[in-house]
This record gives C-alpha cells, structure tokens and sequence, in this order.
C-alpha cells in the first residue's frame, strides 16, 4: 500500500509518502502550532504536490492519508477530542472534508503517540510483537498500549494513551493535565526546570550557566560529575522506572519501546529501565524486554500504512 | 441461567447458588488458605449437597461453576497462574477436571475482583455501565477495568487487573509484588502497622494502645482527633486518589466502583474520592462518577452468570 502520511508537531509538520514500510519521500514544514491548523493545512497540499512532482508519483494512486496528531484523538470518529497548547482550532476542523476535498483520499486520524507505535509494530523495534508499550521520553511523556495486536482505545478513545500522565508521586507537582504527580510533571522537558527551581543547591550547580536546561545538558552536566545534575537526573531515571512499572501492570506488554528526545543524549537509559523492570515488575510469565525506538522522527509516518489498514470498529 | 459459585477468600470460602441476579443460597466454609486449595475441595462439594438439599434443588439443573480466586487467573485456559501467599497448590489444581468429575459440571475460573466487578456491572452499582473500573481497599488493594463491556485481559490474563500496583511514589516501600510504592504498598491493610511503624510521634498516639492496627481502628482514632491517626489517615486517602486517578488514566471508565473492608470503616471515602477525580483527572468527554459498591460480599458469587455467560476468545 502506497499512502500519504502527517505527523504534526510543536514545530514542524512532517509530509512522507510512503509504500509499506519505507518512505519514499517527506518533507518537513516549520510550523507555529500555536497559530493552529487551518493555516498550515494549503501548505502541507503544497508540499504533498511538491512531493509528487520529484518522486513522479501521483498522489491519485495513494489509498489514503494518516495523521497524526499531539492530542487526544478518536480515530473511529476521525476527529481531535482535546488538545494540549498545540493546534487549539483543531477540534473544529473536518478531517476527512478535508483529505476528500483537498487531496482526494480518504483520511484517518490517530494520536501521535500511538501511530509512533504502530510504525515501530510495523516496522521498527517491535516488530512482530502484539503486546507493546511505547514510552516517549521528550517534553512530555508519552505512554501508549498496543494489546493482543490491537490498539487500546476505549469508550473515549482516552484508554492506553495517558500513560506519562500516571501519578508516581502522589505528594508531587501539578501536572498540565490537571492531575497531581503525574511521570510527566515530575520528568519531562517542560517540568525539568521547575524541579531544577526548588532543588537545594541548584544555584551553585554548573547546571545554572544555562539560559534554559534541557535533559541534553542535564546529561552533560552529570557525566561531567556536577551533583545536582547526578542527583537530579538518577531522580528522572527513578520516576522513568516507576512509570515503566505501571504500564507493565496496566497493559501486560511483553515489550516496552523507549523512543522521544532524551534518548539522544543518554546511552544508559535502556539498561537501567531494562533493569528494574526486570528486578521489580509483577510478571509471573516471564521478563518484559525493553528496547530502544529504532525509527526516530520517521516512527509516526511508518505507522500510516498499519493504520490505514485497520479494521476500526 | 442457574449456577454454582465459589468465591475463594483468605479466610472463607463463600459457596453459594445463584440464578440470575439473585443468590439462593450460600454458606462460608472457614479456611486456612495457608493449607492449599486441595484438603478444601471435598468440602465445597458437601457444602454444594447441603445447599442443594436445602434448597430443593438439584445441581445437575445448574449450567456451570464459577470460581473467583484471590491471584492471577487466565480464564481463557481456566488455570491459576500465580498466587500471592493465598493457596499455593492452586497452580497445580486442574479446576476443569474437577468441576467434572465432583459436580458434574463446566467450570470457569477468573481472578476474584474480577468477578466482582462482573457482579457490580450485573446486579451491583454499576448496572448497564460498560467502561468500569473498581478499586477493593482491604488487606490488599483491587483494581480490575472493563473497557467497552468487556474484562481487560491481555495476553498473560494480567492486564486490567493490577490496579493495586501502580506506583503512587517512585521512592516508597517494597511491595509484595515486587515493585516499589504501590499503592497497595502505601496504604493498605498489610502495610499500614508498617507505615505506623515509621511514622513520627506514632508511640504517643492513641493508636498505640492496640495491638494490631486496622483501617477501623485508624479512621475510629482519627474522628476521635488524634493527630497521627488524621495524618496517617489523610495519606491513605490521598494514595487512594493518586491509584483512581491512574486507573481512569490507563483504562477511560466513566464509573468508579469502590469496595472492600475499608468501606465499612469510613462514610466519606467516596466524596473524597469522587472530588479529586472530579478536580484532577483528564476526561474531556465529562466526569467520572465514583459510586459505592452495593454487593459487598455477595459480588464476586453474582459474577458467576456473568463469567460463564461470556464469550471467551
């Protein structure tokens, strides 16, 4: 199957036509996510018709367009149910109006997190495995639960897609989402330098030379023997962990995908999950493999052709 | 439909004959679950004679039994698959054969909160509701899901049926289960003279006048206003909150059905509960209503129509 595939994010929207498991082609657009969508959706036809043009495809053979989207979505439904400060307008846009009119082909629409999933299923690090946790460690946290090959959604399609948003400090901080405590508010991009704000110490840390850190300097700082960098960085590991957990326990996986932005900077962060997994989950079946996300930024696209293909109910 | 159900506890089996949504009769046999699942078999075959006799009523009428026990169930194969300090010969107990050979009968075996929650949605507090989940607060802490109508099962029978076992704090206790800072771990029955142990100013309380340390004795002690009673207190229903919203967070229900010993003891968990879930978890599409279970000990013997009626894949 040849087909068109989105994945929108804070930044950038990436276009790919792809063909099975490869992508042929895909351009990534600059975006302001905060201007919404409906702007950006005449440039990403452009670049799809770009795209055509130097891969002499036609975008008529393509059998459809998968999205996918850094909210809550229904795929079922073919429509964004809540958004997190990215793309707001996007709850009131026609998908499918839009891939018929726009590009001729019928469109789905699914989480990002979980089309990432269906590409690393499809084609990347999990490939040939039907129970699956994908955890994406960036910004935010992303936990997303593939179960018996299939998928988790539930009633609101909110069912196996929350997964950085488990409380693992109930006493912690408030989340975005309105929780307390959540992976996310205690080890995520966005919450790293509030912790960094309250840790004792943080001001005589080599940590505080940075404008805005990041986890690529958190981990810098540490291999580099700062202490609070170390301290605070064994505490993300530990709620990374605690997190894992909890997704064992919630979805049965038989493996646990690691993918997101931290991964860049930290060579060890797959054995030591791997570890307390395997010291501390509840799994009288056998030991649940943790694996290092293999495609990337291209996991998303790759999970088009899976989606495209799937029986929604 | 007529049947027999056996609900498996630490210290009773109840047995019971239940048509519909309605128990005929039942009898609690005293148990030492310590002893194994094996010298108490022959005694839940007479208890059935004697209910039958009692009743009038012949067992060949009934369609099946239904087995609730306390540990991981596949009901699929109809085969334990790992207890927890309770029976530990079950693993071994072919329960088929002996449903045939004893009572002349088909049998089903699933875990025992499970089958309650099957009882609630059946007879209970959450009739007709088809995305549930339900937390048992007791000795340990339950926490079984239904998505779209169904048990969440998974591949190794243990998905949606861990709820007990999400961390709530990366940094706490070990759990019996092996992970760290469950929420069973922080505050359930087993851990709470544990926690007490721990907790500053704990010897001038008046708590330490008994001799073992109950939720009765902690929410009775706490309305009488002893100030470690009411904080210790306070952070058991804070737990709480954390381990509902982690399970409305992993599964997407939009009933919570709260049950167990600690019910008795306390008229305002459920506000508390239903308020935090209300103000904290992420539920675009309404709220999540928190209801009292209404079966007590009669839920898991009311899963029994449920659990033969259903259509194992």
């Amino acid at each position: 199957m040849r087909a068109l595939a989105i994945d929108l994010g804070g930044s950038h929207a990436n276009c790919g036509i792809v063909e099975e498991r490869a992508i042929l082609a895909n351009d990534a657009i600059a975006v302001d996510c905060a201007e919404g969508l409906r702007p950006l959706l005449p440039l990403i036809v452009d670049t799809f018709d770009q795209l055509a043009k130097r891969t002499k495809l036609s975008l008529a053979d393509c059998k459809g367009v998968a999205v996918g989207f850094p909210g809550l979505v229904d795929a079922r439904v073919g429509r964004v149910l809540s958004t997190n400060a990215k793309y707001e307008d996007a709850p009131k846009v026609d998908f499918a109006a839009w891939g018929r009119e726009a590009l001729g082909l019928p469109l789905r629409i699914e989480n990002d997190a979980r089309m990432a999933l269906l590409g690393e299923c499809y084609a990347g690090a999990a490939m040939g495995v039907t129970e699956v946790v994908m955890m994406t460690l960036g910004t935010g946290i992303g936990g997303v639960a593939m179960i018996e090959g299939r998928l988790l959604r539930g009633k609101h399609a909110q069912a196996g897609c929350l997964g950085g948003h488990f409380p693992i400090l109930f006493t912690g901080r408030c989340c975005t989402c309105g929780a307390i405590g959540c992976a996310e508010a205690e080890a995520a991009g966005w919450s790293l330098p509030l912790i960094l704000r309250e840790w004792p110490g943080a001001s005589g840390s080599t940590l505080s030379k940075y404008q805005k850190v990041g986890f690529k300097e958190l981990f810098e700082e540490a291999a580099a023997g700062d202490e609070v960098a170390l301290a605070v960085r064994d505490r993300c590991l530990s709620v990374w962990c605690a997190d894992a957990i909890a997704l064992v326990h919630a979805y049965d996986p038989e493996v646990i995908v690691i993918g997101g932005g931290v991964m860049k900077s930290a060579a060890n962060i797959i054995p030591i999950i791997q570890s307390h997994v395997r010291k501390h989950a509840w799994t009288p079946w056998g030991k649940v493999q943790v694996r290092a996300a293999e495609l990337g930024n291209d996991a998303a696209l790759l999970g088009a052709v899976p989606l495209l293909s799937e029986k929604l109910d």
